[in-house]
């Protein structure tokens, strides 16, 4: 039991702190999620070593991640991303497009052989959908039509990020076969396809399929079930975790009782994600880059990860007029865990060293905070923007959108 | 992530398990409880192999029963405990001792050295208030004054279990100290006084405390925070990490929005507890229990198990009537995950071989499975026992109680 009271203690301290930094940032008007994640920095093992990076906290890290994802998938309906399809993979393509090439021209700048400027540029690229959803959720703007294509984007990016961090991993074992990407990317398309579409189809010509066990008075834990079961099957085939989970969101969110689902799953929800951002502010190593060179390196790194990304995604989008492309790029510029993640990879795979590897979950991190205090504004903005006739979140004015529920937006 | 999505597929699978266990039993109306844990000893390591005994599994098992009497906690007041105190008491102290000087005895008869009787009859001794609560709650008797001298008991149970573990454990490395032994006897009873004085105190005297923060819209998860702190706090200092749940949910149910806390609380509960009884089922290991003498052991010691603590906790209870003396009896039989433990800490100390080991698991399964199927018949009975004028769910008939909720009684 000993083990199990240490690991309860460290849940304790993360959850404190969280929910501390949280409250703080709430009353000085600033986003919540940041103070989370400082708070997260305070108590990991760089700076007060209260808090350890254990195969237990990352796994309520991980399910934070996954339960908040699959929070945003029960609110998401699968016509509404189809009807923003086309700029949702142009946003994801050019946001990943441009990106890799800036990080694999820095690589090369540097002096970097082709394997570890690969690496670089493969951390550069993804996209880290869940901070963002976090900060879009607390604002409102989910529901959004820039909301909906910066999730689509986010399923398309972690795609593509797959791909490339498969690359990536082959070039540094030496064995690179494109029939194997060919197939990785055939599986991940297959599984978002029959997932999406068996699911929603499944519960459209049953909406009650959830709720017909003696178990489930309401959706809530078969939902859990297949979430938890989609996000290990996502990871098994190499996607993100999260993918699994929206991809479940989205087929238990038509089912009939999805209002009892949501009451419900909204507290497990609140009680896990602070895991996550807590997590994400513990992996920074604040004194590796408090050196003179490193930092140098991390605020050019970081500059290009932020212009990169948020030039692709914006001219991905620019035919939604420039208010909603700067909205929906400047979302797409937190790389957050995957960021970290990929950043590991190469460490573990010999790709990147220790000096690399600090300034990358350093540019995370940045990119990471950067991002919601500039949020609120650039919702208003886009939804100033919208022209008569078309309102910003969804259907025409006056009439509800298929949730019945009119989503308000601040401001 | 491989490690995280292999750990993701394992609680998909005890999870799904223990549900359909759930569901099969509720439709051959058995005891769900009973469901959940027969099917964790078939996805379990001893039969298909599906589900492994880890670290991470471990703590959602843990966090599982944590939540639950934190669940029980919150439902219970601490003037009603107060007001059963001599009973559950003795039936705490009668129902301790009964199975101790049995196993003892046993150990001795089987010519087992002092070391291996001592830890034999520690394993005898521990009941799990987890498994009985659960079926208490699924028959709305946890209000009733037989729950909570069954609340009460279990409690004492646990100090003089681990009184009596600490005991075991110096005999086997040879440093018995009891000093030592004082001083945990000290600040056990100094924790539960402290914080169940200072905690209700602190809260009666400021009813919104847990709802003044902004994070916290409902006291759910400052009272998760306690939780977790609490829990931690009592493992730590040597008493099972549910007592300090036990004692968070009492403190936080003082709360002027606890029915608020109840409701954001049971979806967390409900998706945690499935991993707890899952686990205590698959922790079984059916092949080392079929060999002969094996099998007559684990008979032998599951009889004498739960002879000696339905006899010992009935005569504690006998001036209840002889109806809520059965019921009490009965509902302290399951060994559950606190026999387990012993049986665990023993193994590790070198004091009982594998075969002992094996057998103890197996007795505290069955005493854990033998309880529910027989749990409402007993409830019915001690609720027709009771005399008129004094209600079995607590204050007399016509006058809610202190929830203002009357709970109803099954039949």
């Amino acid at each position: 039991m000993d083990h199990v009271a240490e690991v309860l203690g460290q849940l304790f301290v993360i959850l404190l702190a969280a929910k501390l930094g949280d409250e703080l940032f709430k009353r000085i008007r600033q986003p919540p999620v940041v103070g989370e994640i400082l708070a997260g920095v305070l108590v990991g093992p760089s700076v007060l070593g209260w808090y350890e990076i254990n195969s237990e906290t990352t796994l309520f890290a991980e399910i934070g991640v996954v339960l908040l994802l699959f929070q945003v998938g029960v609110e998401t309906r699968l016509h509404d991303l189809l009807r923003v399809g086309p700029t949702a993979l142009a946003v994801g393509a050019l946001g990943v497009a441009l990106p890799f090439a800036a990080g694999f021209g820095l690589g090369t700048l540097i002096g970097a052989d082709v394997g570890v400027a690969v690496f670089l540029a493969a951390a550069l690229t993804a996209t880290s959908v869940g901070i963002t959803s976090g900060a879009l959720r607390d604002l409102g703007a989910l529901r959004t039509r820039s909301g909906r294509i910066i999730l689509g984007a986010a399923v398309i990016d972690d795609v593509l990020a797959m791909l490339i961090v498969a690359f990536a991993s082959g070039l540094a074992v030496g064995s690179l076969e494109f029939g194997r990407l060919a197939s990785l990317l055939v599986v991940a398309l297959l599984f978002i396809v029959i997932v999406l579409l068996g699911g929603t189809g499944l519960l459209r010509r049953r909406r009650s399929l959830l709720t017909d066990p003696q178990f489930a008075a309401t959706p809530f834990l078969p939902g859990m079930i297949l979430a938890l079961g989609l996000a290990a099957l996502s990871a098994t085939i190499g996607l993100a975790a999260i993918i699994g989970a929206f991809l479940a969101g989205m087929v238990v969110g038509e089912s009939s009782e999805r209002h009892a689902l949501e009451a419900e799953l909204a507290p497990v929800a609140a009680f896990f994600t602070p895991f996550f951002f807590g997590f994400i502010g513990a992996q920074v190593d604040v004194a590796a880059l408090a050196h003179g060179e490193t930092a140098v390196l991390l605020v050019g790194i970081t500059a290009l990860a932020i212009a990169s990304k948020f030039i692709g995604a914006f001219a991905g989008a620019v035919r939604e007029g420039r208010a909603r492309a700067a909205l929906i790029g400047w979302s797409m510029v937190p790389r957050g865990e995957v960021g970290i993640v990929v950043a590991g990879l190469g460490l573990t795979a010999g790709a990147i060293d220790s000096e690399i590897y600090s300034v990358v979950v350093g540019m995370a991190i940045i990119t990471t905070l950067i991002v919601p205090p500039f949020l609120p504004a650039l919702v208003r903005r886009a939804a100033e923007a919208t022209p008569s006739g078309e309102r910003e979140d969804g259907p025409p004015a006056g009439i509800e959108d298929d949730d019945g529920i009119e989503t308000p937006l601040p401001g």
